[in-house]
């Protein structure tokens, strides 16, 4: 239990956003923690479901897959987003967590999936002594004055730019 | 395993390097790989170590504290960096593990505990489907130059600005 809770955002063109959000998690449940890591976006298979069959106190869920038909989201993308920001609010102010990962939420407000006001909202509400990251490429300026720490994770060097395609257990 | 290992870099004065790094290994722990995560320049306590307890093919080990006196170095800082680089080598040629973790690398050859041409050596040695992480801030160029990814983490907001101290199960 932590005895004040931040708001830590993870954003930029680089890898390792989803990736630090996970080892924050790691680092938290080894200290005892409860975690709730929400994944916006996602649906498809990551290695990264497995963790909590690992690790005690985690709970992860995925909201959808987004494949979106030709660069354009359909219903069930922005259906699927904000039942996922529903059940992120009941998650944030059960009180039972303390961390709660947003993961991916500035891609769905990029992708105007959600509304950065409903997000806004929804930290509103954040019980003071939860921790809560939230990742994701494109965060806008709202959710940045919000937060009281921000990493940009800037691509120096990246090998999907040689062709290497993303990788169970490393990307996936 | 990895069909083919490559070497990733993450550096900067933001949040979140060793942080991926420990998200990285979860991943990879997930999708049945086996992992060594070595740090260097910490020995005190972090939350992360208690992770090889719930990880199944993790190992972890830390290569001494570094508590500089009056901010130089001690003998036995030196000491510790190199005997933790000879053991990274041992462990990287072992071809024991899928991941080798060189947690803190880039800070120990800023402090200049182990020189910059005794590491690319030991990466020299890199099986060729071990992934590698390196991370620290100050990564300097030859280690750039050899890796295939790096993520510069670029502090845009921090709340160590604002008094926040380091917490357990969030900064260690």
């Amino acid at each position: 239990m932590l005895e004040k809770g931040y708001i830590q955002v993870y954003t930029g063109n680089g890898k390792g956003k989803t990736t630090a959000a996970l080892g924050i998690t790691l680092r938290s449940i080894c200290a005892g923690n409860k975690v709730f890591f929400g994944q916006f976006m996602k649906g498809q298979y990551y290695s990264e479901l497995k963790a909590s069959e690992f690790l005690p106190g985690l709970d992860m869920e995925q909201f959808g897959g987004a494949c979106f038909v030709r660069g354009m989201p359909s219903e069930k993308d922005f259906e699927d987003a904000q039942n996922g920001l529903k059940k992120m609010k009941d998650v944030l102010i059960s009180g039972k967590y303390d961390m709660v990962v947003f993961d991916e939420v500035n891609t769905a407000l990029f992708f105007k999936l959600i509304t950065v006001e409903a997000v806004l909202e929804v930290l509103d509400l954040k019980p003071e002594k939860t921790e809560v990251i939230l990742t994701g490429r494109y965060a806008p300026q709202e959710i940045i004055d919000r937060a009281d720490l921000v990493t940009e994770m800037k691509e120096i060097k990246h090998y999907y730019n040689d062709g290497v395609n993303s990788r169970v257990g490393i990307e996936k």
